[in-house]
């Protein structure tokens, strides 16, 4: 698919992956996928977002994904304005209203938002004239993450259909397992969830997946193991498990790897806690870990987003 | 007017209004909205300041104002800097100079300074090349607010002249009233300030403005109520209102609005305190409020600004 | 020379000025004077760097050396992306190394890093797959500071060869005198570096250099005098000098002056502290002084430093 090929996809944001369908998810990764390629060449740039307007209104810092929808932006030709709110000086609810409105009033083509409380991106849509893409809110989705993640894994499997996918540690504080969850289910794959009790979602029986809590169990004949970062940050007054302890269950290393697929891929959103969720032998190998093509498939897929999100309906 | 036109405009730096006349402040408005047209359409881009160099430099914090300018330069292809100068890390007064001068000597074409002392743009437009526009200094102006405000008034109301311009609330430490002020009486408007004996500055005899301290007489018959944000942080030492008595005897609601002329058009600067001096009843009125609009015509007039104030001088 | 010549540089990084040799300073100073003729016309772009991205990931604060680099890459066209990372938040070594790789997977075409760690530039040019500038490392080097002094020494004294340069004050802590000392060996000028004892590295008799203890001494005759910034916060735990004392023994005024060279030219690589190391009476007489010019030199030593690390090679 080259970006000249008719597109399909009519949605006026990306707020979640339960919106999407397949045949949406493959649209946006093989757009994905010829943004990747460009980003291989020596001029990276494409001017279809000239003249348009991206504003990335982080309510939470994340360097990570501020850069890569960043120069996604600017690689578009867009004019890309970042906006960090501390949490802390402002109140919630009503001023992400009247940020809303202001913002709106600049006449942005899109806006991406990361906020701490599910559920803001699409109360922010509900008040703006433009596309708002979600990066990120509270523990509810993270969407583009799971595109990313998908795109990978399509890239290094070939499909998503069938494949047994093991995603490992926190899943009760996570959203991008929650996005992958939704998207993993979409295209076909069998989800597996891996953690103590204590970090598995209480309706994790509605999620589509198999509960697992043992690695031993979880891992086995799996596809792909996907490690997620432990959120202790955000386990307020509730259980919070000793480093040492968690990573004899639940970190990952070479022995509790050894029941996956010999051919298994090692997949980790970052930033890692090395030594925490992950041993360091595992994820420098090369061979086996795919952490930095989801970094830069992270970007090719935020092009394809933008790209979608801004086009003009045909007359 | 396009801005094709011939321009009068022969300043060469934006410090305050009262170095305006009528002639300058019209020539601004219509060129601005000829720009707020052009941020309607899909490219919103125009190359004018293609190969120029914007610097705003804000030793206050205002992600909103920041946010105009920068998108401003940016729609006019200017390469835009962004140096946010934390006030506690710099003694004043001798290291301002040092910080023009070093920034002066990277051959900017235009400097954006938000400072909180009266007189440093004026003191940073002495010592460099290029144009300064001052965005908002101390409690002396902000002159960019003033001419966006009146942007705003002319296109719901079609002039300036001959209406009835109440300003409300902290008006001694408001740089929004001060420059408002000043703009309203070159272009004819009836200025009338209300607010609490301790938030009236003491020369306001001298300002060319009636003064009030009800709100049932100040808004009989106005045109135009334009509250202000009530800047307890400027109040050191000095009285500060309890929040509730003073959103009773000076807060807008519906019923305070009732003594205004029936078409009467509700202002704010923002980013606003509801339920300290609006209530929200009367900020999400579409029909009463313009508070969206200001915003909007926020980036307009700092397009026009940035294009008079680099525009080379004929031969 | 102007940026259509033939240009001999080879070097895939700037990571120090010790692995350059005359013709390549040569090559950039010239390249350099190009640029800064550039950025005293109207239109100060040039478009070399178009479809590229620069990453600017400062470990240490410094707006100054990140506005010149970031007005450098925009200038030249390319997209420009800023990282301020607290170091706080880091924890050193292996999450720089996780850093680089997660920036190297984004595609970038050039890594501008500043850093508190001597050696922290060269262990991410072996991590990644782009140039490496060293935007300061440490007490190590700043090979870009060094460059903009040279050429702002050669375009006021015609040459470097022979001249008596004077680097004065805290030589200990500061990567400036580092970076000159060794750019000035190699081009031939006479070195001096002056100081108290504890300011004076241990090493200093195998750099290359004739070290004083007086001012007296160490500036007669002298052709160049560079004054240094006092490094109090890189003093932890050894002896901190008094203000006062300091300023009476090594602080530059007239009255010490007086023994260098009548045209003596006066540096200092900026930020300033009036009254500690340099005397205002000094500072500010543009006649002796070139410290505004090395600000202007240091956008031109950057442009040239980026355009010359991201040209493809003639196959």
């Amino acid at each position: 698919m080259t970006n000249t090929d008719p597109i399909r996809f009519a949605h006026r944001h990306l707020l979640d992956i339960a919106r999407l369908d397949a045949a949406d998810i493959n649209q946006i990764l093989s757009l994905a996928e010829h943004y990747a390629e460009i980003a291989r060449t020596p001029d990276k740039n494409r001017d279809l977002l000239r003249g348009k307007t991206q504003i990335n209104l982080f309510f939470e810092n994340s360097t990570r994904t501020r850069t890569s929808f960043e120069l996604a932006g600017m690689r578009l030709g867009a004019n890309v304005i970042n906006m960090s709110v501390g949490s802390s000086s402002v109140k919630k609810g009503e001023t992400l209203i009247d940020t809303a409105m202001t913002l709106n009033a600049m006449h942005p083509d899109v806006l991406v938002i990361r906020h701490g409380d599910s559920g803001a991106p699409h109360l922010l849509s509900q008040k703006v004239d433009c596309a708002v893409i979600n990066g990120g809110d509270g523990s509810h989705e993270h969407p583009t993450q799971a595109l990313l993640d998908a795109l990978t894994i399509r890239r290094r499997k070939g499909r998503l259909e069938g494949l047994i996918v093991a995603i490992c540690g926190d899943i009760q504080h996570s959203r991008v397992a929650r996005s992958n969850i939704a998207l993993l289910n979409i295209m076909g794959a069998r989800v597996r969830i891996v953690g103590p009790t204590t970090l598995i979602p209480s309706n994790a029986a509605k999620m589509g997946v198999e509960v697992y809590n043992k690695m031993s169990e979880g891992l086995k004949d799996a596809d792909i193991v996907m490690m997620l970062r432990l959120q202790t940050e955000r386990m307020q007054g509730s259980f919070v498990p000793s480093i040492r302890e968690y990573f004899h269950f639940f970190g990952l290393n070479k022995e509790k790897l050894s029941v996956a697929k010999k051919d298994a891929l090692i997949m980790h959103p970052g930033p890692m806690n090395r030594g925490v969720e992950i041993d360091s032998e595992i994820a420098d190998d090369l061979n086996i870990s795919a952490i930095s093509e989801q970094v830069e498939m992270g970007v090719a897929v935020r092009m394809a987003c933008l790209d979608l999100l801004t086009r003009e309906t045909a007359a």
